[in-house]
């Protein structure tokens, strides 16, 4: 697939993906005053909308949508550098874009800033745990030669990791600068941005390192 | 399959799903006063169905159940103009009759006009990206030669954006028309069903632009 | 598989199957006072018991568990009378042995009756609508030779129909004989349960005759 | 895969699984005063986390993640006795370190002992119940050579039992010990606990006889 239409579907992914983060903390907010009603239809909304965008974009742009995922496929050498800086700032703008939509849909101003201060030693490692497992997966599933089972598995891990870590599991920085800009149930305050990203940096460089050792033996399995 | 049995499945499909979407709402409503557990009810029953639908009906009539579907198919000559006007008025049919049993089922009256007001600009754009989102997956899982995948991702993708959209995400002008005869959690005022059914016109016009490069660039690779 | 190996796969996943429908209704019901949540525990243990069941009984039995579709096998002729009415027999016995095992696991009274009144015109269409459809999705799933969808497709059919039903879909005749012995949630009523197994075997006719065109349009394409 | 690693794979494995148990109570706990809420929250997070690990595990370490499994596996000999004993003591590491992850993520002491007595004739039944249909499962799988389904049916099993028994299937003597540090939703009693592991053994040996009629049979049929 040629560079400017996998820019486009990493653009368009990820601009879906914060959409309906964004969209369905505005419906579940406006339907229910129960949270626990409100995360699970959060919940819903994002493990469906991540197997759709898995699966029909793998094919396309390898369906990163995830400025992470990217990080850790250009330290693989599995995407050009160039390529993948393309791809982190079109995953920026995209996520930025889905809050726009989801705030038109609802009809709020364009965008605002959210006032949800969410950072803490105890989210900073939910963060952590959220994305290391999301790159373990992802880096399990490859080396396993199993990658079509990634629609199922990553949307699996993130509605898991939704409800058990105490971040809601963002893992992912472009959702992450998305959510910074809608001051609603699925908001981030600004100031919390960056250690989000932060532990979602470290959160994937583990990942690495914990599926190395499995990797290789399992090539000396095979081989 | 012979023409009369295709449209037999469309009629048969198109009330089911109906049914479903309008027979939830009242279930719902009955048992809960939290609009939000009403919502979770009211989206499981519409996803399991559609899973249901797609999967079975595939290799009747293509499982359209939706003249939006449909209309993109005649557009791409992929059913011929007469068949496709039948198509249309079939699933118009089905989806008043769906909401006919579902009112037998729960002991209303057989038919009523919603009161429920949906459209505004917002639940406008709502869904035309319900529209644009259900006819791209389509045409994308088409061009990939994974139709196979479509019993998944329809309901995933109206799963999500029922939740993400503030339309609740019709995206089917049957289910409109349909949804248009119960005064309940799931209708939709008359004056509302003709602006909602142009935003799904829009959407499916829409997605054909969209995936029109990606589908001839992967032709191009193919070839 | 020899006959008392199926006939106690069938008393198994017909007890399974009951206790879990009396069981979640009973946990539901302690747990929450709000009736949509209750409703919502309930389905989706009947879900997923409903896929694990048939999905490991399909090889033993043909996982039937439900007399309504041992009657459909032995109009088809593909289960002989004599191992029909067997079937049916521990089928009836599984249905009133799951609730006893789910009291005793909840500390009730091992029978008891249910005060549940839940026939009415439109329960008797919620049935007869709710077992046609299941019984036309496993003949259509049959006839299409994809009958290894229908762990996916049973659960997905009755988990709607649980919703979109004002009978919340029994569709089972062992499984209202079962309900018919707690007087929870998920009971009902003695007078009751003729007129439910009365509305499931018009609907296992319904969906005979139904599927019968379709069957034979295809059968003679492939020819 | 050398033994260390699968030791790491089943200590991980453990872990993650009750991090998610705990970490998915704690949040619905903040979130929800509807207990019924809080438990959907809950299986959802159990439900999506064990999809994840027994697909990605099964390869590397067998995903026992749970020492009844291992138990049933060493009595079968399809794993060493030592090598058995090393996956019990790092799956109970494991369930305990999970707790801890999970109580460091929600901000909460290290470790405490929960005060919510589970324990009785009803609960007791339950284990049984829940952990005989577990390993009754997997064995089943195995002998049909369709254990690439384990993926899903032991998720939906778990999930079905979290609903259907009083004791909300803990069906795992890891997991057992794991939420016995923590008092909060999903946490146990320690007097409970050998109740609890003493009826999950009774469960596992029972699946043993119950499966073996059918696997012999199955066997002769083949051969």
């Amino acid at each position: 697939m040629p560079a400017p239409l996998r820019l486009l579907a990493e653009f368009l992914g990820t601009a879906v993906l914060v959409m309906a983060v964004v969209g369905s903390g505005l419906l579940g907010q406006a339907l229910s005053a129960d949270l626990g009603v409100v995360i699970l239809i959060n919940q819903l909304a994002t493990v469906m909308i991540l197997g759709v965008l898995v699966a029909l974009l793998m094919p396309v742009s390898g369906a990163h949508i995830n400025p992470a995922v990217t990080l850790v496929m250009a330290i693989r050498r599995e995407i050009s550098p160039g390529l993948a800086v393309g791809y982190v700032l079109v995953q920026l703008a995209g996520g930025v874009f889905g809050t726009v939509v989801a705030h038109v849909m609802f009809e709020r101003q364009v965008l605002e800033f959210s006032t949800n201060d969410r950072l803490s030693l105890g989210t900073f490692v939910g963060e952590v745990v959220a994305t290391a497992g999301l790159l373990a997966l992802i880096l399990t599933a490859v080396y396993q030669q199993r990658s079509h089972l990634l629609p199922l598995l990553v949307p699996a891990w993130i509605g898991a990791a939704f409800f058990f870590t105490s971040s809601t599991s963002f893992a992912n920085p472009a959702v992450a600068l998305g959510r910074m800009f809608t001051d609603s149930f699925s908001g981030i305050a600004p100031g919390s941005v960056t250690g989000f990203i932060g532990a979602q940096v470290v959160g994937a460089l583990l990942a690495i390192v914990l599926v190395l050792p499995f990797a290789q033996a399992h090539k000396k399995e095979v081989s």
